[in-house]
């Protein structure tokens, strides 16, 4: 049990490969046109109203509230964005942007400190009386989140000091005493955001009230039960369907809870403050009841792309055990992006190499797939298998998009990406106690202590395209230093060339002392401890070559098929590339699988291609019929498979993961 | 083109076989315990209403109404089923029962002959003026059916006196004159209805009507947009979704329509009547339309199991090409039941195998599937693939229901199966010109004329378990006939053996006489003529062992699976027989398929066998992780088919029709 506290932000900056590509994406685009579309100025997307509201709240206009009742959440999500953005890159016009919404933040607020522009304009009388449907907290938590970022970026205080005041209000607001609300929000968020208000402002009573929120959920008598009886007329919503009070992970207290439950997100987000408070707080129950969720999620949850949540129209939420149906599931972008901060935070607690292998299967395929190649679309639902004549047709797949959308009434995800992608080097790289642990490779420079004269480890990587992964390190001085590599658990074979020329297969049984480095291969993590002079290079070698995947034989959406994978990377095939009726397709189990990095496909990447078979109608027939009793024959067909974040940049048409195999 | 007027109906009697044992059950259980449910007296069961809403609007009782706008239907579709018992079965109590019901029809007709319990009582001011959604003429279409077939049992006139009262309204309210509406139902039914009305009172106003509400179907302007734009706030319902017009199949003429679309049940009973008026009036752009539609239905929508319907949670109605999902299937049963309707009159315009394929597919497994074999159970939804956890958890499988029920809110289905099981013979064989055609094979005795001392047929078979069928004739003196035998579409070998012993195999290329009789091949049928003496024996041998079956590559769900079939009979394998995760089953191509008839099983019925394999789990891991990269062994596992339509009688399990299957 590591009972340390919060462990210091690792600063590091991302200066090439795909992650410098995709921030420059968010930075120079996606960032500007979310501000065009907050502020309703996207022709052809759907209406935020965010910026509007704001006005309104402020006194600043006039009108009426436009979108959902947790739309502020869209606003808070892209300061937040930007917040990581200035922190990079610093931009004086932005900036000022960013300072007049918090003008107007500050004047929307209340004077008691409650800022929420949906009550605040439409049923101010309703304020906390439905905590289960209406995310009042969640939006406080992203405007806390918000402001946590926009200080450490800018080192003003202005949001934080609307964040500290909202805060305490909720301080004042909830908890145990005989005139507080003993409630907690429908939509987790607000206690993982006090958590971090917490660690910038070293105020703990606000990591109190975040672990409050934590224990007081699923209590009996349950206290959504017991306000909706306060509620004339209330009923359940009709999402909630099978759950019950498990679609807001309210069934029982979160510390013993054993398997995901519920609105996919907000179980990531609550799982995230479980892990936090687990280590901030030393809490062995809260502890546990991570790693159970986490074995249930990577052994019975999780869709190959790193999506979880597989029942989407009813509720955006967790299925059955192995039910992972790859046309209707929902793998929606913010459950990736929130299985990452979930993921990061088991690191935390444990620094396991399988944390990360999911952290980079969900950012690497689910994420990524949720902005297009131009930073001006985005994808809310991230299925595994679209036929678009269908797709748009059936009623159970309306909420299956067959293209990235401008935007969306409920705009979670856009720029829950944008803030995730600016904020990246917090995910690629922590301090582990001494140790600086490097979970995903990728072209950057990593200072190992915020002392300038600390050493630097430059790092270089075309990965996740090739595995090689060189590591430099810089120092004033020869220094002591424990780097942790991780093996990722899809390498079945990986070297490490240490400075002095020294080259060893990694292994359990390998030596634990070469060339005056000591190296401990442990949880999936190599630590390589040594004294490195200016200069010194450890070369890291990933064996990257396709794999074909089978899943769990209890998995029946996938029975009989295969997909590839190289790297992190979960592939797919495209009309565009492979024609219509994917289903068709076979891949023989002995064809060989080429990779070839094209330099300007979808922006530079490795495709995957193999000699395989199509099954045919019989060409003989003026109209093949419905069914017959002798098998179809099969010609030879060129197989072509992209990686599965970038489907959908080259038109519309059909996608699947997942291809049928045949055993010879 | 038959321009015939409706062709003489066949007399006939099922003795022993399936067919028997089904309406055995049906009339001996089913009937009386619908006629409990229809009285709410069913406990557990869903309350029907249909009995309390009649005695309200016969003012016999007090209260208020019951269940939705079309219950009537039920209670009208069960008094037309029991109209076919009795002519059958007379039985002088079950008459006395209807003969009350009846009374009370009576009774609640207003006087100008309106009759909908609805509308009577709880909203008079509404009378058709929401054709498109409240199925007014629905309910009126029931309730002439019901009256024609008690008519045609009992020979009294005391309901086709309700029903020609009414009948007349409908004439005097729809058509094109000044003060009539130019309305249409938007749940088709009362055109086949009124067809028959017309039939047994030899009035063709009623056949006019008919055709004029199909020729003034989806015309511009249309109805039911008029109509709407007078009812304040009318919005489209939400299971309308993509299809708008469509999903009452009003989006063009009839005539012009190309392929089956919107609410399956709705549209099997608009080409039903569409085909009738084909042959009623020699209408060839109807005639022509019937051929278009059927065409697409059996070469692009028809599950294997003889259903239609795929996309059910988006109203109940047709989808895209080739999506013919196994899991998401609707395949409700009262559409299977109207495509037995669509297929019998088919068969009317022209004696073509193909029909009655169709016919026997829908009946012998998706209907029959409908029903426990203790007919008091039902199924609405007929999914090809069940797994019951995920069906119970998931919200877009809300519709699918892992057991048979005892009644449903909407009980379209149990008396559909009801009417369709106690009239099965005017299915099985028909008068075509002066040919007698044998659709399909029971244990019956066929009279081939009305007058008594006409020849009949006495045919004897264990179809569909065997393909030997055995006809003896029985005539007063040697009599000229030709009687037409099927040769299934399924059957790849079949023999004739004519009553001098001759046998000659049937094939396109065979001899045109044989001892005597002309042999002619046409269209799937085989036309024997000749003089038949008394106990004349004629055998037909079609060749039925278990078949493979493929499905069209276009078909994605489906790809790479298999499905068996023997004779008309579809397969499921059942988690009883074959343990937890059929999906990890692999039937080889090569493996043998054996087909045992088991005396005790199911009622009676033929299962199938065959050395397969299980795909699995790494037993030396604890926990076997979700994805790997190296295939799963398999074992040996015993496979065991079952027929589709018996599935769900030996407990909740999973089920599926298709299964995968090795090349080796």
């Amino acid at each position: 049990m590591n009972s340390t506290t919060a462990l210091p932000r690792t600063r590091l900056r991302i200066t090439g490969g795909i992650l410098a590509d995709r921030a420059a994406i968010v930075r120079d685009v996606m960032l500007p046109y979310q501000w065009e579309a907050l502020q309703d100025r996207v022709v052809g997307a759907e209406p935020s109203g965010c910026m509007h509201n704001l006005r309104l709240a402020a006194g600043e206009a006039t009108g009426t509230f436009h979108g959902l009742f947790w739309q502020d959440s869209d606003l808070a999500k892209w300061i937040e964005a930007v917040g990581f953005r200035l922190g990079s890159f610093p931009n004086a016009a932005l900036e000022e942007t960013v300072d007049e919404v918090v003008r107007l933040l500050s004047l929307a607020q209340a004077p008691d400190g409650y800022l929420d522009t949906y009550f605040q304009l439409v049923e101010p009388q309703k304020r906390f009386t439905n905590l289960r449907d209406c995310h009042e907290l969640y939006c406080a938590g992203h405007l806390l989140e918000a402001a946590v970022a926009h200080f450490e970026a800018t080192a003003k205080t202005t949001l934080l000091d609307v964040a500290r005041r909202l805060a305490d209000l909720l301080v004042r607001t909830f908890g145990p005493g005989p005139s507080q609300l003993r409630g907690y929000c429908g939509h987790e968020e607000i206690e993982l955001a006090l958590i971090k208000l917490a660690r910038v402002t070293g105020d703990e009573r606000y990591t109190d009230l975040a672990a409050w929120f934590v224990d007081e959920r699923g209590r009996t008598p349950n206290w959504f039960e017991q306000e909706a009886a306060r509620r004339p007329g209330d009923k359940l919503p009709w999402y909630v369907h099978h759950d019950g009070l498990a679609y807001w992970q309210a069934h029982r207290r979160p510390a013993e809870q054993t398997e995901p439950v519920g609105h996919a997100v907000r179980a990531m987000y609550l799982y995230s403050a479980m892990a936090d408070l687990a280590l901030e707080r030393g809490d062995t129950a809260l502890r546990d009841a991570c790693f159970r969720i986490w074995r249930e999620i990577e052994h019975r949850h999780l869709f190959l792309v790193g999506g979880v949540g597989a029942d989407g129209p009813g509720g955006e939420k967790f299925s059955e055990p192995y039910d992972l149906p790859s046309d209707r599931a929902y793998a929606e972008t913010c459950a990736a992006v929130g299985l990452v901060f979930f993921a990061r935070r088991m690191l935390d607690l444990s620094l396991e190499a399988r944390f990360a292998d999911v952290l980079e299967r969900a950012f690497f395929n689910n994420v990524l797939a949720g902005m297009s190649l131009d930073g001006r679309s985005f994808f809310y639902v991230n299925p595994l298998e679209v036929r678009p004549r269908e797709a748009r047709r059936r009623y159970d797949s309306r909420h299956v998009k067959t293209t990235r959308q401008p935007w969306f009434g409920c705009a979670c995800c856009p720029p829950n990406i944008a803030r995730l992608v600016m904020s990246l080097g917090d995910y690629l790289v922590s301090h582990h106690g001494d140790t600086i642990a490097l979970h995903v490779p990728a072209t950057m420079r990593i200072e190992t202590g915020s002392d300038d004269s600390a050493p630097k480890i430059d790092v270089r990587t075309e990965y996740p395209w090739d595995g090689r992964v060189l590591l430099t390190f810089h120092c004033t001085a020869p220094t002591e230093l424990t780097v942790a590599l991780r093996i990722p658990g899809w390498c079945r074979s990986a070297t490490l060339v240490l400075p002095q020329g020294g080259s060893i297969e990694i292994a359990e049984a390998m030596p634990s002392c070469v060339d005056g480095y000591t190296l401990v291969l442990k949880r999936g993590y190599l630590h390589v401890t040594g004294r490195w002079s200016d200069g010194a290079a450890l070369e890291l070698r990933l064996a990257m070559p396709a794999e074909r995947i089978y899943a769990h034989p209890s998995v029946a959406a996938t029975a009989g098929q295969v997909a590839l994978q190289r790297g992190p990377v979960v592939y797919c095939f495209e009309e565009v590339d492979n024609g219509p009726d994917l289903a068709a397709l076979r891949l023989p189990r002995s064809a060989r699988i080429t990779d070839t990095f094209e330099d300007s496909l979808l922006g530079g990447c490795t495709v995957l291609e193999a000699r395989g078979r199509r099954v045919c109608a019989d060409l003989a027939l003026e109209d093949e019929p419905l069914y017959r009793n002798t098998p179809h024959a099969t010609t030879p067909a060129h197989l072509r498979a992209v990686p599965y974040a970038l489907w959908a940049n080259r038109g519309e048409g059909e996608m699947r993961v997942w291809i049928h195999e045949t055993e010879v």
